[in-house]
């Protein structure tokens, strides 16, 4: 079972950590992976039940042991509660991130957050719009008070459907409306989950899993989206622009904050305080020649995005990170940030500093967030982290060469102005086959997979192959770390590909955002088949995600399949216990919301599945179908 | 590990009915348990976890193994993980089923549920009076519209805090608001939980209890308490009336409707329509001489508290009612209900017929309830069941002799009345020692332990003690087969509590209603605090829950002990694989909330705890302090 360090990630500047932390004797999240095999089959089936006291329970997949839970719940039942209760989950985060964010957003236009301040008038106004808020002769905080209640609304609704649904293209909506599945209250809809998956309470495992998808659906089109329009507001809309990736970003001379998490609501003020004058003069004082904000998972995506602030890592780099020494502060807010963290930096220099109101982890600096001082407790954390520099041990210091540039910044406004303004040029390609069709590779970074391979590999595939790739999350990361995010690129895309991204100065590999921004493919998607008078699920599109470990991404997968995009999982879910479970998300589904889920690890093979769906749906709209 | 079948129920008709299960060869939940042991000892000790897709993720209670899972979680982390999820499905369940209440009370103010109207208008005035709603002038419809608008607030609200816990008493409520525990939006809380509990959120033991302590909080004093309002308020406020209890109650002659589950929106129409001439008429004709509706769990507490309708069992006798041959429909709507009962009805005539969107069954015939139609759709049910009745397979019925008399119905204002409308005559009472304490105990039942065994002997071992006991949801129904519930129980009491009970004509153990009618409990527990001026944690008095399984029942251990009321489990939550956690719950909890946990199985011993603290707290109140 034991993994050679090459084997562990096909990054070089990972691997070179992966050495110093073993000379160290610091143990990395690889380790406690080994520590734990052999892990539970009756867990990796999702056949074990702890849904009540008279368990936990679980089902002899061999046929000869029990074949019901205590209740009489059987595998069919065990399983889909289980994936329902991720799903549950991986919608809280996403929703639970954005109530935060529009929270934020209603105390601006109150006046009681003087840190923010409106950076996107225009896509202000037209969601009010959206929304039905008149917008005529009132001021920006007037509009942003009215949307900011509007949104709400969403999230706290105990009647009717959801509005930001209505976004979907109309054939979409219709079907969601006819299958049940058109959401309503956010929170109301996760709540009732949990409700159902108590036990004695929903036993049928398709009429679950329909819950299930219409809570992704609250996700993606709801919560998900809700955060990406009311942080594109408030810190303004990404375009195009040019950055770094990968632990080399790390700087020897320069103070290094790293901002890890989700939520972009503190780090949009680290990344100010970075530049205040009276910290770097601080810093100076300190030694260093200036303050190094980089990030790490989504909250890295976000100032990646909106300011080019350098990245250092994915999701199993955030120790790789601490262990170059060169750290700082390692500022985290909610999500994907490991406990292990607490016990790994107090062998550094590193302050590890745990700011949400929600989130704690075991030996941290605690400096709760509230956007009332944002700006104010941004710069106490700079300020902590520039304290902290002479604290460095130089002999522990190795940071790797190992950083690559990239292009990112490519929300659905940037797209449709580098296509001069309009799908159109992209549908034309799309037509004359040039653009083969569309690859959404998005998602996480998991320990069972070896790191960032399943990302690249299939990536490469796709753009070989002339999809254009759209990306966001962790895979964002790993393509920009694999040199994939930019113009160049385009040399490792097939002919056609190629000529359409050296026409548009554009890379084969589109980054898109955080995976909260799912909800941006979400959009482009609907604007390319409303365009095309199509369903989503009429188009020449896949999704994947390759090294997936999250529960939101069971969410994220429930909305992209129920949008009706063909979803190819690069790690086994939970459900291959119930025959009837795995039977309905990888085939069934397609008759009830014209998609469904594949598992297929290998990269690779994931590739073709995705080229033969993109063919299909190419033949099915008459287009030329033989690659 | 087998069991005699004497050693599975105290309750010889429990026994009878087993035995015929025997010879006919049927499955119940016994067996099933049976065919689960060994259970694993990683879910009992709640150091299993599932939250990611790097796992399943396990510790070694041993200290060999892995002592954590993958990302750096420790086993405190991940059993505080667990109880919050627990928490918040228990919370979920009561406020789901809140939130159906109110929008059926919502609809009926709206006049598009034709079927339901307001029975007890004092109870509407007051509470819309709470809410700061003004009453003058407008009609009950006018103010339940504005009433169901300030509940579903409580659910939707994204900003500032509940309005249901105003009710608290001053100290505890400051008390929680300085602790940061005084609850948000009911939806809110709970979706925060399931955030929380993400991977990489939070991960310190302490800070996800304290949100553990919050969400009961909304839930014991949110939707438990905002159901039991509305349903008063729609169906009557409870008053003492008498019933009976056990197996035989079920009908040779009539036909028997079982309504099982825990929301009466339903039942309480099928009470209705069982009376319907044309179905009584078409009961004739079809050979029977009238039709029996009985309860099983809380819905059979709901409609036994407001109309007497007998009660068939609790929580392990669903199957055994199934197994009299004598059913002719088990109706089901939400929780605790079991989906074996799809394959045992299907082994006999009964119909198993589920109604609520939220829950499908196997094998069940399938008439959703939608509150527009709500007696039409009764009558639609009850008409299947009628129908049935030919069908019944005489040689297949057996139902047990025994059926015990009960008193029931004892709400916060029945008891007031029974006092003369005063708390005084309790609080003197409980001053001169003739009354030692109040001891409320509630709670499922758990096939862990022998049924009913729990709840009886601790109950008896109370009012031996001159505890007064209030009782609700499976602990009310057990009392009930062991006669518990009647005046002469008296008998049964210590001395000073035999005389109070004579002198009011109320038994030693009052009923109190259903799970969520715990909320009164809180109400009445407030009243005498308040009297006494006091905090609740002051009080001579100690809950149990003797034989819990539910999730829903660690929500209300939570709100319990927050409330300041010292709780004792009888079976083990799954949290013993943490020290500091167990270390919390059983002790720390006591400088923090002014109360905590204790586990004891054997109800004995359960009793002496109560009463060691009921005697502390007498002693700390400067009351005789020595049995």
């Amino acid at each position: 079972m034991k993994q050679e360090i090459h084997e562990k990630s096909i990054d070089t500047a990972s691997q070179a950590m992966l050495w110093k932390a073993k000379e160290e004797g610091m143990e990395t999240v690889w380790d406690r992976y080994e520590k734990q095999l052999p892990q539970c089959g009756f867990g990796q089936l999702g056949v074990c039940c702890r849904n009540c006291n008279m368990g936990p329970c679980r089902i002899d997949p061999f046929g000869e042991g029990a074949d019901k839970g205590v209740c009489g719940a059987t595998a069919d039942i065990i399983v889909a509660r289980n994936l329902l209760r991720m799903i549950a989950a991986g919608a809280a985060a996403h929703s639970d991130h954005a109530r935060d964010a529009v929270l934020t957003f209603k105390k601006m236009s109150e006046g009681k957050a003087g840190s923010y301040r409106i950076r996107d008038e225009t896509k202000l106004l037209s969601i009010a719009l959206e929304y039905g808020i008149a917008v005529e002769g009132k001021s920006c905080e007037e509009v942003a008070a009215e949307l900011a209640h509007a949104l709400l609304l969403e999230f706290g609704k105990q009647d009717g459907n959801l509005l930001c649904t209505k976004r979907a293209p109309g054939p979409r909506l219709k079907l969601w409306t006819e299958l049940g599945i058109e959401p309503r209250g956010i929170d109301r809809e996760i709540v009732e989950c949990m409700h159902r998956t108590h036990m004695g309470v929903d036993n049928n495992a398709t009429h679950i899993l329909l819950q299930g998808l219409r809570t992704g659906l609250s996700d993606g089109w709801g919560g998900s989206m809700i955060a990406t329009d009311v942080q594109d507001i408030l810190f303004g809309t990404p375009q195009p622009r040019r950055s770094t990736v990968n632990l080399g970003v790390l700087s020897r001379e320069k103070i290094n904050v790293i901002v890890h998490g989700h939520e972009p609501i503190l780090s949009e003020m680290i990344v100010e305080a970075a530049e205040d004058p009276e910290l770097l003069k601080l810093a100076q004082e300190k030694g260093a020649i200036g303050i190094n904000v980089a990030g790490i998972c989504c909250t890295g995506n976000e100032t990646l995005m909106r300011h080019g602030t350098p990245i250092v890592g994915t999701f199993l780099q955030q120790e790789l990170a601490v262990i170059t020494g060169a750290v700082e502060a390692m500022v985290v807010d909610v999500q994907c940030v490991m406990p292990s963290l607490g016990e790994l930096t107090s062998c550094y220099h590193t302050k590890f500093i745990s700011t949400s109101p929600k989130a704690d982890f075991p030996n941290t600096l605690r400096m709760e967030f509230h956007e009332d001082r944002a700006y104010e407790i941004a710069k106490e954390i700079v300020r902590a982290a520039v304290e902290n520099f002479p604290n460095r041990i130089p002999e522990k210091v190795n940071i790797p060469e190992e950083k690559q540039e990239c292009m990112v910044g490519f929300s659905v406004e940037a797209i449709l102005s580098a296509l001069g303004g309009s799908p159109d040029p992209l549908i034309e390609a799309i037509k004359s086959g040039a653009v083969w069709g569309i690859g959404a590779v998005v998602g996480c970074n998991n320990i069972k997979v070896m790191h960032n391979h399943g990302h690249v590999t299939l990536v490469k595939e796709l753009i070989k192959n002339n999809v254009l790739v759209v990306t966001t999350g962790c895979n964002a990361i790993a393509c920009a770390e694999a040199g994939l995010l930019l113009p160049e690129a385009a040399e490792l895309a097939g002919d056609g590909l190629k000529t359409v991204c050296k026409a548009l100065g554009i890379p084969p590999v589109l980054h898109m955002g955080s995976c909260v921004d799912i909800s941006r493919i979400l959009l482009i998607s609907s604007a390319l088949a409303n365009r095309l008078g199509v369903d989503i699920s009429d188009l020449p599109a896949a999704a994947a995600a390759p090294e997936w470990m999250s529960e939101k991404a069971v969410s994220i997968g429930a909305y992209v399949v129920s949008s009706g995009v063909f979803t190819v999982l690069g790690t086994v879910p939970p459900v291959l216990g119930s025959q009837a479970v795995t039977a309905l998300l990888t085939k069934d589904l397609n008759n009830v919301v014209g998609a469904s889920f594949a598992v297929e690890p290998d990269p690779f093979k994931a590739a073709d599945l995705m080229l033969e769906h993109i063919d299909e749906k190419r033949k099915a709209l008459g287009l030329e179908s033989r690659r």
